[in-house]
Formats: structure tokens, C-alpha cells, sequence
């Protein structure tokens, strides 16, 4: 790191945090390495226990950092830890917001170390969850801990919100934000969750895609059929479920639903412009993934599409017989998962309306065509690009990494901004050090010993670089 | 049964024939409720050892029937028992065809019963493999045993074929028949395996479906990925597959594959006739099956698209995410088991090609495609309705029931008929007591018990009129 590099490039951080975060080096890994042995899988409710016991062990950590008003608040679903630390009364309030819950780590056969124990390789450390969101959680935590620790205060006062739904779209967060409005109340939610963009550039994320999905179940006889006797004789719902997916795009790589693309806008041409200047290259991305082509929606790149077009995806699709050999049957249903990203003003249950309206009007005669709406909708967030929030952030990376911090924009979702907003009136930014090819979701998810590094440094630095900011703005 | 409603009713087999077939009940029962005890199902490696031993209690009750030449012949796969009676040296030779194999249970939770042991309800026995083709099989080697119990002779020399790979398409078959050419050379294959299409009058199949089947894979990126950063921008294999399997059917439900049709001729407007007139009525059968409607090619009824017209077929389609809840991931691959039906000169390979050019041209861009062609490959089979074989039967049921006999197709296959007309140079009829409506290949596969009864009745005529019918024939 060089900051001579960027004028404006000096850390606000005190070199006594500094110090004591590199003291704390090896316990606080350790924390983390426990932290990531629950398994707190929220998608499945078999680990709701798991769940539990993770916001137990967070709740623990906050209130061995010093953090007052530590709760674990149950829900219908999944708990959610708060903790605060409010001895600034003249200084604004940063809401800490972050999800300690993860993906199920399917195919399990696919990792190459448990996936529920941090296996360290080639300075990565591989475990679920580590990258989403467990260790960007944890940099924020143990930050405000080294604070705590040294001078037994912070510059700022600080409100943390550790949900364990992330994965599932947060259901029960809104509430909960709406029931607590006054004890969370903040200028600015800073979210540990999010992500870089690249592991060698430091970047900010301007804006993330909204969600909506929903799950279909096409079905014909009332069990499955000997395909001899019965086939050509009633529909297949294999054929009836193929033909209404085939039906949901178009040549050009659209999505062919009526109304599907409500509320979203051109592209800036600014926004193109930087998008196109950033360091992207088909091939490598291709080489990286090992697809054989980069495919999509006709007339934009693939950053666009990824960033700034929504999908129409389908995440499972499965009927019959799936097992080794063969038997010839004549399926009697068929189902089929599908989830939307969503951009500028989508309204996520306007979008399931088009696609309901589009799969009744397509579905064949000879089946039936139940849909279920999935709980997960979110709208699009977008952060203006002169918020006070945002440039306090670029500025700590420039003075974290010594280089000019690019704008980005974030394919995935973090629908719990559109709540902060409506909620609390409180805008949100990303400050995580996970990035985008840790293989979150996936088998061999990692996070990066380095970032974790980095991410504690530029988060001891906007701590201090927050009150002068948020003042000004 | 009143065998005065119709001419030349009589019954030719002997009245100590028949008696002894009624003594034996309980025992024969008995028997058959062990046979079917046994799990052979042959598509899964982990039941050979129970396919072994089904063929081990076979050739014992063979053995112990009074037939000859008992033989377990091992195969590549799964054995061939092989048993004969060569009391006769001036009389015709029938080969006795049947399969000791049975299905999976799955889906074992679906059965009211356990699948593995007989059980009565309503005059039904439940089990799977019991219709297909334990039972009738069974009726085949009963009635000849009740011959040799009597008087210790037949009036014709049989030759008993039981394989134990039917439900894996026969792979082995051919190469034994041709191994074994001259012992088990015949004027005429009588088949146990097939089975009636009504309960409440008999019926003779005319013709079966062929079989070529084959599985595709799709394949994308070289893992599952986050369907938020990288959707819009690769391919998703389950729309490549949906879209693939969409353009397989066109809109008149026709098979849309080039050269498919190659070799299927217009139905003769006789058997269009006779189809026309068998007592099937759509509403009834839509009540059986649960379906909201009957499907498929425009221009043909229900009963001609099941029996006289090919089909191509999805049974089994997966990818992505199938679990409980949402994962919001993009798939890497996706897959499908497909099987065409085949009428008249349909080649399977050549149908193969033509499907495989297909897929190859319609296969989206940004995915690799791979197929797998299935090795139960069998050409259709058609026996002519002056065939003197067929006329025995037929008598056979009309002396049994006393009612003419319809004459039908049938919908599945029963691929070793071309190997034995190609390889022993013999002819093949269906002479099963087993009824379509049976649930085989599905949860609750039943027999008739009173079927049964009337099937040992019915195969103590076969086996005194074939001499006459074949001599004459």
C-alpha cells in the first residue's frame, strides 16, 4: 500500500486501534473459526437449533466487546441479535448491519474440506458462510472492539442489527426494524454484507438488484404412469413444464412476460461509461466460471446484464425419474423454482403478477398449473453517487488501499435496504471485504485472510471518518 | 362363463388337467407369494444378489415340476433360467417367454402395503412385480407342472425362457438366444409377459411399441454459481433444456424431430375400425388417471396415439435446486431421460440419430451438450392376424371365457420378440393374465386373483390346442 499514490489517501484510524487490532490477530481468529463451525443454516429447518446457537455465540461476543443493550430478539422465524453503544450523544449513529446465518452447503460432496470448519489454503480460508457473511460480520465487530478496548470508547455511536434470515429474504426484519424504530433509529446503515467486486482493486457498490421468486408445480394424472400403456395418450407435464420455461425469454435473450420490464430505465449513459472503462474481460470471466460463452440479453455487456438489467432465472426444475438407469414412466408432475433480480423501480410483486398472468395464459391443455409465491421480494436499491455515507466509504478505502476506489454495481440482492429506508428513513452503504469469486452459494466458498486484514484497517478508518462526514453532509 | 353364447367354445384341455390346477391352489399360492418376497429388481445394483436368488427359487419349482435341462445361465448381467420338456419328438415346440425381474418399489412411501409381500385386498394381490410378470409367468409353469403331475407327459415340447433383465431392456438376451440357438429352437414363442387390456373381457394383443431411449446432459459453468452475480450473464442450463425439450412436440403434438416418422405407416382403416369400436371412453379413462384431459397427437384417438403411434417421451428432468425452500443459485448442468415408443419399421438408432441431430441443432448457445443413447433399443413387433399362433390364442380365450376375444395393441414393449423372430427365427404371441389397469411400474401394482384362475384354465387349453393349431398352421 502506497499511499502517496491518491492525494487525500491518510488513514483517520488511531494507530492505537491499529495496534491492538493486530494484537488481537489470533483470538479474533479463533472467534471466527468457532463462529463458522455452526452450522446455522436458515434455509433448513432442521438447523433452526444451529441458528440459535449462533445468535447465542454472537451475542456473547458483543457483550465481551463492550457493547451495551446486547439482545437476542426472537421472531417467527429466526432470532435477530441487537447490541449498542451510545456514548457519543452529539455524534451520529451508524446502524451495523449484518446476517449470520448461510446457504446449506449442497452438493456437500463437492467441497474439498468440511464445509462447516475454516480449512486454511494458499491464504484463503475455505468454510460456508465465511464469506457470507461471517467474516465480514466479524470485521466490523471486533473493530468496534479494539476501539472499546483501547480508550473504552468509540468516535461515533453505534447500533448493530445481526439477522439470521438473510438467506431466506429476511421475512421477519422489517417488523422488527418497524417495532423498534426508536432504539434503532440512525444516520446511516452500513451493511457488512455485500461484497467487492475484485480481489486486487478496492470497489464500492452503487447498487444492488431487487428479488422475487416464485415456485411451480404442473401436473397431469395423480401418479406416475407406465409410459407404454399410457404415453401419447395424456400430457406430460415434463413437456407441459419445458415448453411454458422455454416460452419465459425470447430470441434476443428478453424476458418475454408482458410487463415484465415496468419501472425499469435506460442505462445512464455516465453509468455506461464507467462500466465500460472497468477492467472486464469476457474471456477471463469465462475461463474463470468454465462456461464456454457469455450469453444474455441482446445490446449489453455482460456487467450490464449482471448489474443493471434484471433476469428471469430459473434456480431448479425437476420431474420423473432422476435416478441412475432408466425407468420408463409417464411423469404425473413436474416443478420448477424461478427467481427474479430486479432493477430501478421493479415492484417485485407486480413482476409475479406478469409471470403468474404469462404461466396461466401458456400453460398447455391436459395439466394443471399451481404457483406458489416465494416470501423473498425486494425492490432494487440505489445509492446517489455525492451521499455523504458513500464518500465517507471511498475515502477510507483510498486511504486503506492507496489507489482510487471503483464504482460498481452488485448483482445480487440485500433486500433489507428498501426496509432501512422505508423503516428507519436511513440510507445504506456496503462496506464488506468479501468479494464476488469467493464462491458464496456454492461448494469451496473462502474469504481472504488478506481482506480480513485490509477490511479491519478501512473499518478502524471509517469509524473515525464518519462523524466529520456524516456532519458535513 | 357361458360357452354356449359363442361357436367352438369348447374347451380342449383335459378335465384331470383342470382338476389338478384347482387341488394345487393353495400350494401354487403359496409359491407365488414366495417368488414375489424376493426383490429382484434388476435396475438396481444393489438387489443382484436378490435377482440371483429369484433365479434360484425359479429353476428349484422347475425342477420340481418335472421339467428337464434346468439350467441358472449366467449372463453379463443378471441370469437366464433356462428349462425344457422334449416328451414329444413328433409334436410342435413352444418356448415359454417370461421375466422374473421386477422394477423399483419407488416411491416406496406411496404403497398401502409393503411391496415385498403379497397382500389380498378386494380379490386383488398386491406387490410389486406380481403383474409384471411374477404372476403370470407363474400361471405358464403351474399348469404345466399340473400336465406332468397328471400324466406325467405334455402334447407338445416346451422350452422355458425366464430372463431377469426385462426391466433393463433384455441387454443380454439376444447374445444367450444365439449362444443357445439349437436347444431352444421352437415353432412358436408364447409369451407370459404382456398382459390383457380390460379386466372384464379378454383381449389378444396384435402388436407392441419399440423402445430407443436416450439422456441428455446440459452443462454450463463447471459449478453451480450465485444466480445474483452471475445471472443475466451465462447461460442457464435449465432454460437451454426447457427450451431443447419445448421444440421436440410441435403444436399439433407431433414429434417435430427430422426423419423421426421414418417408416411409421397410416394406420390400416380396418384396425382404425376395430379400434374405433372397442368399448374405451376418454371421460372414464380421464376418472382413472386423475388427468384433466387426453393429449397428444391431433388427428388420432386416445387409443390408436397409445397403441399405433410412436412417441417421444420425457421421464425424468433435473437440475439446480430441489429442496425444500429457496436457493437462489444458477444451475450447471441439467439432464434428461428421454423414450420413444416405435410402430411399425422404426429404426431405434436411426430414431436416435434423428433426435441426436436435433438436439445438436437446437442446442442455445453458451452450453455444451452431451447425450447417452440407452442400450434397451428394440424395434415394434406385429404378429398377422391369420397367424396360426394368434388363432390359438384366441381360441384359447374363447373357450375360457366364452365370448370372442378383441383384438388390441399394446402401448409398452416387449423388446426380446425381435430377437426371436431375428434369432430363432420364431414368431411370438402374448398369452398373459395380467391386466394393463394393474399399476405396474408405479406404487400398488396389483393382480386379479379370479384372472389368475382363468388364466390356468386358459393356458390347459393353449398347451392341448397349440399341437393341432401349429400341425395345420
Amino acid at each position: 500500500v502506497n499511499q502517496a499514490q491518491t492525494p487525500g489517501a491518510t488513514s483517520l484510524a488511531p494507530e492505537s486501534v491499529l495496534a491492538a487490532l493486530e494484537a488481537r490477530e489470533a483470538d479474533d481468529l479463533a472467534a471466527l473459526r468457532h463462529f463458522v463451525s455452526i452450522p446455522s443454516v436458515s434455509t433448513e429447518p432442521s438447523h433452526a437449533p444451529d441458528v440459535r446457537r449462533a445468535a447465542t455465540y454472537l451475542s456473547e461476543r458483543l457483550r465481551s466487546a463492550g457493547l451495551h443493550e446486547v439482545e437476542i430478539v426472537d421472531t417467527p422465524g429466526h432470532p435477530v441479535v441487537l447490541a449498542a453503544w451510545r456514548g457519543q450523544p452529539s455524534a451520529p449513529t451508524i446502524l451495523v448491519y449484518g446476517h449470520y446465518d448461510v446457504q446449506p452447503p449442497d452438493p456437500v460432496d463437492a467441497w474439498h474440506s468440511p464445509p462447516f470448519e475454516v480449512t486454511e489454503r494458499g491464504g484463503r480460508l475455505y468454510a460456508r458462510g465465511i464469506s457470507d457473511d461471517k467474516a465480514p460480520l466479524s470485521i466490523a465487530l471486533d473493530t468496534v472492539a479494539a476501539y472499546l478496548q483501547v480508550s473504552g470508547a468509540l468516535p461515533l455511536n453505534v447500533v448493530f442489527v445481526f439477522e439470521g434470515e438473510e438467506e431466506v429474504g429476511s421475512p421477519n426484519l422489517p417488523a422488527l426494524l418497524d417495532a423498534r424504530r426508536e432504539q434503532l433509529a440512525a444516520d446511516l446503515v452500513v451493511s457488512a454484507d455485500g461484497g467487492m467486486w475484485l480481489p486486487d482493486h478496492p470497489t464500492t457498490i452503487r447498487s444492488a438488484r431487487g428479488l422475487a421468486s416464485l415456485e411451480l408445480r404442473v401436473s397431469a394424472a395423480t401418479k406416475d404412469l407406465h409410459s407404454g400403456r399410457h404415453g401419447g395418450g395424456l400430457a406430460n407435464p415434463l413437456h407441459a413444464i419445458a415448453s411454458m420455461i422455454a416460452s419465459l425469454h425470447d430470441a434476443a435473450g428478453r424476458v418475454a412476460v408482458e410487463g415484465f420490464y415496468e419501472g425499469v430505465r435506460p442505462i445512464p449513459a455516465a453509468l455506461a461509461q464507467t462500466t465500460r472503462e472497468l477492467p472486464f474481460d469476457d474471456a477471463a470471466y469465462l475461463a474463470e466460471t468454465g462456461a464456454p460463452a457469455t450469453v444474455g440479453e441482446v445490446g449489453f455487456s455482460t456487467l450490464e446484464r449482471q448489474w443493471y438489467r434484471p433476469t428471469l432465472e430459473l434456480n431448479g426444475l425437476w420431474g420423473g425419474y432422476t435416478g441412475a438407469g432408466s425407468k420408463t414412466v409417464l411423469p404425473h408432475e413436474a416443478h420448477a423454482k424461478i427467481s427474479c433480480r430486479l432493477v430501478d423501480d421493479q415492484d417485485p410483486e407486480r413482476v409475479l403478477d406478469a409471470i403468474e398472468r404469462h404461466l396461466q395464459r401458456v400453460c398447455p391443455p391436459g395439466v394443471r398449473l399451481d404457483v406458489a409465491r416465494g416470501v423473498n421480494g425486494a425492490r432494487a436499491y440505489v445509492v446517489a453517487d455525492d451521499h455523504p455515507g458513500l464518500q465517507a466509504v471511498q475515502a477510507s478505502l483510498r486511504a486503506t488501499y492507496g489507489v482510487e476506489p471503483w464504482l460498481v454495481g452488485m448483482g445480487g440482492s440485500v433486500p433489507i435496504c428498501a426496509a432501512f429506508k422505508r423503516v428507519l428513513a436511513c440510507d445504506t452503504v456496503f462496506f464488506s471485504f468479501a468479494v464476488g469469486d469467493e464462491d458464496i452459494h456454492a461448494p469451496n466458498e473462502f474469504f481472504r485472510l488478506r481482506r480480513w486484514r485490509e477490511g479491519r484497517r478501512a473499518w478502524a478508518d471509517l469509524v473515525a471518518r464518519l462523524p466529520g462526514a456524516l456532519a458535513h453532509g
